[in-house]
């Protein structure tokens, strides 16, 4: 006989298992399914793992700063034992977040989920029945396809690689491109970052975006920028990555060219969910063409950035609106960064977007390089962009470049979203001196 | 002619300095005196040099942290080059300070204030008179009155030290000793931590405290608790700290034994003002005994821990006070933290008073050590407690002691201030991976 579920959740990563989680706890019978690892690619193959690799690099470049200022010696990348240091975190994931799971009471299923008609779920064959279904398959990294395209390896590859090559090349001029390149740099190997035209990380203020690459150039990244790769050929002194005047050889090139939603081996044409390459399409409840139907995380369609965190909102607004919610969702402002050394941060309204309307809005440009809080360390970089409502004095924008600048947009969400003003920031007592004592400086 | 100010202020320091700007702000005209270095001693000689010299801590260890896990190599201390950088900020504290106070309009005075009479004070014998007075003169550090005591240095000694000595003993387990008993360790001298009692660091959670001991321990800081010095004698070996049962030799003895009110010297049995070792005693209104006369900052004998951002609160409220205001004064929050490594932080109600209405609070006692935040960077300790109201849900204290105490204790902090419920933060996205994501597994 097959069980009935309330609820089957495809996809068993940070969007999943919150839906799964919270359903469950509201009495709903779920169950939920997994192609791959459990946990996703967050915590498997994606921000987790990346940022404990950049943990070496933090403090490698900690020291280095402070050289000649007050330390003596630069630890140097054992790439080996960092890969262990992650592996000794994501080799857990996939077991701990199953067991996590079955201890809640949700049922589990290993295999790919498949729409064979309305109501119709199986997983590799089995039929699973369930009144309501939530698609929560996440993302994959594109391959751009040019020829040769067999060469590329993506950022899941990179994220496990046993021994880091001579040269590395990255193709793309995104996240995962500026985030890995740094790491790569950082161990010492010669490192390219391809970008097709001469704007990188296209969604980021781009004075912030140059000073970013300033710095990586500084500590040895090189940027071929307006390079359209055509092929990628493979000879005896390594890949030759080819476009017109263009010829670069190196060890391992990875695309990092975009992601890709997880939407097209679902049987959704059977179910009459429809999708493109921004992800699987839904109305503001989160809901698809078909009633029954929803899609959530990176997999969904949705005008928010693709991140973990909001993941999460989306699941808790879901799991309210299948149990007795019903307003279309509304998102709050969504801090997005790029774990560089620096780091680049933003929130909320941009300088370009506020620049339009200066009767309304001020743009405080400041370079903060000075300031207490990067003397100390000696940081060589520290840039913010704060954007203030004249008329109420709220920061309603930012765009932070510093070491610690997930710390700062980390705040500046806190003072948009809860309408914290200059004066009310004052009436608080916060630890001095730390970045968070800066935060009166930014208005 | 003598010049008739609207307020004199007594203190070039944070407090003084703040209370300054903001009544010149108003259309007041004002004076302030500073007997010694201009900008008091937070930036020349108390949280801003220590958190200086902190940098180099923070940096080696987590170099050291990261050995066998993806670095290899620990940087060491160039004790000079530190005190270069530190003296490259602090340098420039006095000059600054005394410029941008001049550039906002507000006369400067240099000497020795002194209340001759009601409505009579004078500096260096010069009359100055004013409406209205505010004693912005904050604390020294005490020097323990035993024999010998004329070997004692003070905390302003220390950091201002060219070379760091063999041996180090510090005298009193407040914030102070353990902060620079933690640099000088990093340093790479022996060091020793003399308490009269075994309760240092009493404003702290007794269960944080001895885990920081145990930490620091482990560093190699000696404790010696329930010490109570006698005298100190010079011998060829070094100076003998001596206390029954007990003799220590050491080359440089800190006296880290509290400070006292900078109130002593100013006639204030004059004017009819009165002062204990906590302070000039003040009402709800900041006034002294002396309806003219106020005392902020540090020197003054209020309820809350005497920190630079109190200092600045106060002098805000005051400013207002003496313009349009009228209520008493009443303090947020106040987060605590002593900046050694790990940092111990905290905020609100503490772990000790909850324990005593079960009913009405939860504690959460947490190891956090393995948490994603920590295990990234392999940081050997990291624990909290957390108090919440069980009928609000609301966060109403925390103890901190980790490498980021203090980021988590403002984010905390502003949980409590801002009456953040899990639901209320639940509502937010923040950056993630970041300390910040930690805050929705601390309710």
């Amino acid at each position: 006989m097959v069980k009935q579920y309330d609820v089957a959740v495809i996809g068993g990563g940070p969007a999943g298992t919150a839906m799964a989680y919270g359903l469950v706890a509201k009495g709903k019978a779920v169950v939920i399914i997994e192609a791959d690892l459990w946990g996703g690619t967050c915590p498997n193959r994606g921000c987790d793992p990346k940022k404990i690799l950049l943990s070496a690099v933090e403090a490698k470049q900690a020291s280095a700063h402070l050289q000649g200022h007050g330390l003596t010696g630069v630890p140097t990348v054992d790439w080996p034992a960092l890969m262990a240091t992650k592996r000794g975190y994501t080799d857990g994931i996939n077991d701990g977040t199953l067991h996590g799971l079955t201890g809640a009471g949700i049922d589990t299923l290993h295999g790919e989920a498949y729409f064979q008609a309305d109501g119709q779920l199986t997983v590799d064959g089995e039929v699973v029945t369930a009144t309501d279904y939530v698609i929560a398959t996440g993302q994959r990294p594109a391959i751009l396809p040019i020829k040769g395209h067999e060469y590329f390896q993506t950022s899941t590859d990179f994220l496990d690689l046993d021994t880091m090559p001579k040269r590395v090349t990255f193709v793309g001029g995104g996240y995962a491109g500026f985030e890995l390149a740094t790491i790569v740099r950082a161990a010492g190997a010669e490192v390219h970052l391809i970008h097709h035209n001469d704007r990188p990380l296209k969604a980021f203020d781009a004075k912030m975006v140059q000073a970013l690459m300033a710095n990586l150039t500084a500590q040895g990244v090189v940027f071929d920028l307006g390079v359209d790769l055509t092929a990628i050929t493979k000879a005896a002194d390594g890949l030759h990555l080819q476009a017109p005047d263009f010829d670069l050889t190196t060890d391992l090139v990875i695309s990092a060219a975009g992601r890709l939603p997880n939407a097209d081996h679902l049987g959704l044409e059977n179910v009459g969910v429809t999708f493109n390459r921004h992800g699987v399409q839904v109305n503001g409840h989160l809901q698809t063409a078909n009633p029954h139907i929803y899609a959530i995380g990176d997999v969904s369609d949705t005008p928010v950035p693709k991140l973990t965190p909001v993941a999460g909102y989306e699941a808790r607004y879901l799991v309210d609106e299948l149990t007795d919610s019903s307003a279309a969702i509304s998102y709050p402002v969504v801090p997005t960064q790029v774990y560089a050394a620096p780091k680049l941060a933003q929130v909320g309204l941009s300088a370009e977007l506020a620049a339009q309307q200066p009767d309304r809005y001020t743009i405080n440009d400041l370079d903060m390089t000075a300031w207490f809080s990067y003397y100390r360390v000696q940081a060589p970089q520290a840039l913010a962009k704060v954007m203030v409502e004249k008329a109420t004095g709220l920061v309603v924008g930012a765009s932070v470049l510093s070491d610690i600048a997930d710390e700062m947009i980390n705040y500046l969400t806190l003072l948009i979203q809860q309408k914290i003003t200059l004066p009310a920031l004052q009436k608080l007592v916060l630890a001095y001196p730390t970045p968070a004592s800066d935060l009166q400086y930014l208005y």
